[in-house]
């Protein structure tokens, strides 16, 4: 299925840079026709990392539940799960409905659910095969409880652990986290799926190495965990785990049921710098034009600034002098000397390390620049412009917004 | 003219928590009542922001030309131009056509254009009563000229200045600053209004008396200029200046002619701290949910995370831990001791200096947090639920978005 050719998108619909009177065909159409600042996703490269993330999770024995909060479409989703079992996992209850509309039938909602959300919850575990929700408090059991049995649904639910990335979760070294689990196992109302967490810690390594050594505990501490609940007499179905750096550098999950990956589908420059992914393997970028041009201090002021990028401060950890982002010319290759080094709301100033020769990048020229964080950069864009090869504008994908 | 009350919304275009089955109307709802993360705006202390900067701006001896890019809303800007000629600034071309579909008349597209956007510019400078562009480089200047002569139309072109803030902008000292603004003045089809700039600076400020000062420096570097550009032959109209902290402070801005702040009217986390106005003159706010406790490390999880606060560091300059934001009540009242620590896309966490008392903002608790940058967090949002008192859901705004 290549779900992405089927797209039909009126030429009108895509934003281009040209007067109304002659717009640009989709099909025909070059980014240097888009308007900008204007969100890229190479098509090859997408594919190319949802095939590598396919077959590193069936090479280690896990399912894969691919995240989709990165991109938030149909269409890159649909390329996610394509040769798993079509189980996908969202971080808003609006990303819920958008892909349980889009023909999706299994969903979990990634993050800890606030009881005013608890009917929406149940009606989409009425409507889906299977739909599940996570937490990791006795008053949201009691209330998730309370809900599934008053609308006769029977409602999924994850145990949240927390494996050190130390946001949310209950603790696997206390006795509350094991007695929870076998209070959602004996609920007639709650499907207790299993035990899930996210090794956010994993942001903060600094090579593969470092981040192996998180992988194997993030592995560890939820097995461990499976185990005691399992002692207690509780079944554990899931050990669901996921986060782009762990699954890119792991070499063994024995007693991991399912990952869940996101970010891995376009990556970032965060990703690049801790070593998970290569420059390369970058799928998102945002393509923007000089608007300014300042020789004296070497700088340029580009048409992105932090509604286009974010202004996430990347991987200051290992690069202080990251900035807001890794440039590229307008075809995607590096330009190794510049660092967008500031963004206003409208703006973005990209300061070169030589003097700028004349002539070169002049007012109207196209950069991109890899975000930071692609999760909140796509999340800015109504539409992200898709490309194959160097330049050329085959498709439209538009992402579910909001909560 | 009380645009905001003539706004219809039907009840099932609020985003509310509850089921749709018992959908809240508008007028009866309580915020209690809305989907979080929410953007809550409060009506009376937007309306109070403005009257006092109109009052500012007609004490200090120049017209208001407000910017719209902090909230992006028709009923904002109606607000903010009341009892004012009507003229409005702009961020991107996408708002340039929202507001005039919603009628304004004039407007002024207050970022360098680039020249992929000329044609739209001409078409607007041919439908409304004033239309301006900025520029700051010859090439834009001749590629505005020749898109003006070839429509037939006469576009309206501000010099873009670059008064300390070094991101855009000529540079006053220098000649060819004179020099461009003669070319602009001698062409038949450029209406040369005039000379603008935006005093960025201030953000760096660290109190009211060190803004002050940049407020006189963006005065004296204008009007030098404008003395220069004259001296040269040159008529100066408009000398345009725009920062919300300097003219929160300002006392002075003899040859100014034209004013174009925007912040004020939400104000929010930063300029508390630098000191262009107080807590509780900050009408917006991002309404949140308790998704997560965690006594034993005095945090909290909430709902509103990168993807509703935007992860602008804030005042880092003035309060090293700042966080990302304020945190109130639900009404709006300070929760002094709760800091924002860490956002990740959808989880916020709140740290409390103090032990949680047992019962103190358990799960489903509602908070609001001043975010650090309005202009940023309010673009994350689909729509602001508008807020009388401390809980009356009275309206509902709905900002442009995109470029």
């Amino acid at each position: 299925m290549r779900a992405f050719v089927r797209v039909k998108v009126p030429a009108s619909a895509m934003s281009t840079a040209k007067d109304r009177a002659s717009p640009a065909t989709l099909g025909h159409m070059r980014i240097d026709d888009l308007r900008t600042p204007a969100a890229l996703v190479d098509l090859e490269k997408t594919e190319r990392n949802a095939s590598r993330m396919s077959e590193r999770a069936t090479l280690l024995g896990a399912r894969l539940r691919p995240h989709v909060k990165t991109h938030k479409t149909l269409e890159a989703a649909r390329i996610q799960v394509r040769g798993h079992f079509g189980g996908i996992a969202v971080s808003t209850m609006a990303e819920a409905a958008f892909f349980a509309d889009g023909g999706f039938r299994d969903i979990t909602y990634a993050v800890p659910i606030a009881p005013a959300r608890l009917a929406e919850a149940a009606a989409l575990a009425r409507r889906l095969d299977r739909f599940a929700i996570l937490l990791d408090d006795p008053a949201v059991a009691d209330a998730a409880e309370a809900c599934a049995r008053d609308r006769g649904v029977r409602l999924g639910v994850f145990l949240k652990v927390d494996c050190g990335a130390g946001r949310a979760g209950v603790d696997p070294e206390l006795e509350a986290g094991v007695a929870l689990a076998g209070r959602l196992a004996s609920s007639p109302h709650l499907d207790f799926r299993g035990i899930l967490t996210h090794a956010g810690q994993s942001y903060r390594g600094r090579n593969a190495a470092e981040i192996r050594t998180v992988a194997a505990a993030e592995r560890d501490v939820m097995t461990g965990f499976a185990s005691r609940v399992r002692r207690a007499g509780v079944p554990v179905g899931e050990v669901s785990i996921g986060s782009t750096p762990t699954l890119s550098v792991a070499n063994d999950l024995a007693g991991v049921t399912e990952v869940r990956p996101g970010n891995y589908i376009f990556f970032d420059a965060t990703q690049v710098a801790i070593g998970a992914c290569a420059l390369e393997d970058v799928a998102f970028s945002v393509l923007v034009r000089v608007i300014g041009r300042y020789p004296r201090r070497r700088e340029l002021v580009v048409d992105g600034g932090a509604l286009a990028l974010s202004k996430d401060p990347g991987p200051v950890h290992v690069d202080p002098e990251c900035g807001y982002g890794t440039v590229l010319d307008a075809v995607g290759e590096p330009r190794r000397g510049l660092r967008v080094v500031s963004l206003s709301q409208e703006h973005g100033v990209v300061r070169s390390a030589r003097d700028l020769a004349p002539g070169e990048l002049p007012i109207g020229s196209l950069l991109r620049i890899v975000p930071n964080h692609s999760c909140l950069a796509a999340a800015l864009f109504e539409r992200y412009a898709v490309v194959r090869g160097p330049d050329a504008v085959i498709a439209e994908w538009r992402p579910v917004r909001g909560w």
